[in-house]
């Protein structure tokens, strides 16, 4: 085996991704130690109690020290209340990163924070499940995904490319590019997605003259696609919209506009401009397979609830 | 094992469902023998080559001679002429019934061509996946999925007992109601879900900005879901949209308005409307895994594509 990557790794939140980062770590290897702190007493609890941190601290003051990686990995609305508090306790030669799902955001609220000496190294796995806590992490959830970097004016040659290691030996395929890139590709591929997402499931909530039980008995006809990522934690939510306000506001525009196009075509009874639109789609899911972000298994090659494959036998 | 429940079947189109519900009868004995009718010569030579039927037709005239099952599985632009076709060649006490995902425009395309002596008993499997052709069918697909049945004037209680019972054999659960309400439960849980999806793709595709190569490779965040259920068949959904249009603007309407409210909550920077309404659709998606309608596992226990693995390890 290796050597491990870092001597100490502070995990600052301790949900899905650093979890599974710390997961990760341990199948391979690549951190000595693995320090934790959390919110709540309960989650450290859970975490001590599942392994996957050595030790836990009640504030993050405490586990950043000696750490010469410390992993920001709270909601992006609460980087800024931790880099301020984390701030004078980082170690000389440390490097701090995040894993947000906001670039140019965390920039702004932790720089300031950063000490001389100190590299900060923003990062994003584009990664995920729709569910949350330090009990949904698992070793895997990197692997073939990208990870995006947006290296800052203290990000050292050396400490990237020691963070771009770390990432590599977890699975991920790692990229750099500059925030307010970042955020706007986010936007397309997975902001507005997201609260078109949400914004569906809320539409099906709140029909009245199609009863509750309804759109849930008969989801599987589209709809449970959208409720798996209208299932994802609140609060990271809510801070990306609010932190990448302008981006995505931006790609909802031109949605809109889009559908007021095939709205207007369903009304006018334009059937030609509906098939060739829907034909052109069609060409992108393929290329997707093709490029190994998806399954070509028919419905995600999903498996039947145990429950449901009893039902129908 | 129990005698069949048809004589013989005819199916009248032969993309996903009908090959899948081939699969199914044959699997359980369901028909004596399953003739086939589709409008390319292609298509039928597939049919005999892998087996989903016992003979093929060139017209679908000939194919329903003698059935007393008819199964209309084309797309829903296409029955009323397969209809005016097949009318005079039905055999009495023949049960005609369609696969269509919109019900009254069936109904009234369809009715003036069954003559007397014959029901008409239409029904909807919600089932599918993005693939199609003769070749996408599969024995599960019904399984534990619910089947919607429209009775009109000419179903009688025998008809439609017997095609509940072929529905029941091949794993489905079969619900009864109206053609309107039908049409508009639909237009919530699969039509407008699968514009919003064919929308966003295409939104994504038009970015010129993004890179279209950036667009694929950054899919897995989210945008990928949307591309799955966006690779449907582009005939099918364009006759859906055309035939099913009052319920699906209406529902799309309410989507914009709601859509609006939340794009306004992220330029007021209103987190907690936000926060409160991405709480409310969590429980939404909880609701459809408790019904068995969705497998609960992360990712909708998504099996990474064989290439992506390889470059994982």
């Amino acid at each position: 085996m290796t050597p491990p990557i870092y001597h100490r790794v502070a995990l600052i939140g301790l949900g899905l991704i650093a979890s599974s980062m710390a997961h990760a770590m341990k199948q391979g290897g690549l951190a000595a130690e693995i320090v934790g702190y959390a919110k709540t007493e309960e989650t450290r609890r859970i975490a001590l109690e599942i392994g996957i941190c050595d030790r836990v601290c009640a504030t993050a003051a405490e586990a950043v020290q000696g750490a010469d990686l410390v992993v920001l990995a709270v909601p992006v609305g609460a980087m800024a209340g931790i880099a301020a508090e984390i701030g004078p306790h980082l170690m000389q030669g440390a490097c701090v990163t995040d894993v947000g799902s906001v670039k140019q955001a965390v920039i702004d609220a932790v720089s300031p924070h950063i000490p001389a000496g100190v590299a900060f190294v923003p990062a994003h796995p584009l990664a995920g499940t729709e569910h949350s806590g330090p009990r949904s992490g698992f070793a895997t959830l990197f692997r073939n995904r990208w990870c995006l970097l947006t290296p800052t004016e203290t990000s050292t040659p050396e400490a990237t490319a020691r963070l771009r290691a770390l990432w590599e030996a977890m699975g991920s395929n790692v990229d750099e590019m500059d925030a307010p890139h970042h955020d706007l590709v986010l936007a397309v591929v997975s902001h507005t997605p997201h609260l078109i997402a949400y914004t569906m499931v809320g539409v099906a909530d709140h029909l009245r003259r199609v009863s509750n039980s309804e759109v849930i008995k008969y989801s599987a006809s589209g709809f449970r696609d959208f409720t798996r990522i209208a299932a994802s934690d609140p609060t990271m939510w809510r801070d990306v919209f609010l932190t990448n306000k302008e981006a995505t506001l931006d790609i909802l525009g031109r949605f809109t506009e889009e559908l007021f196009m095939l709205q207007r075509a369903i009304r006018m009874g334009d059937g030609e401009q509906l098939h060739a639109y829907f034909t052109r789609t069609r060409a992108i899911r393929r290329s997707i397979i093709e490029a190994g972000q998806d399954t070509a298994a028919p419905d995600f090659g999903r498996v039947a609830p145990v429950a449901a494959v009893k039902a129908g036998e």
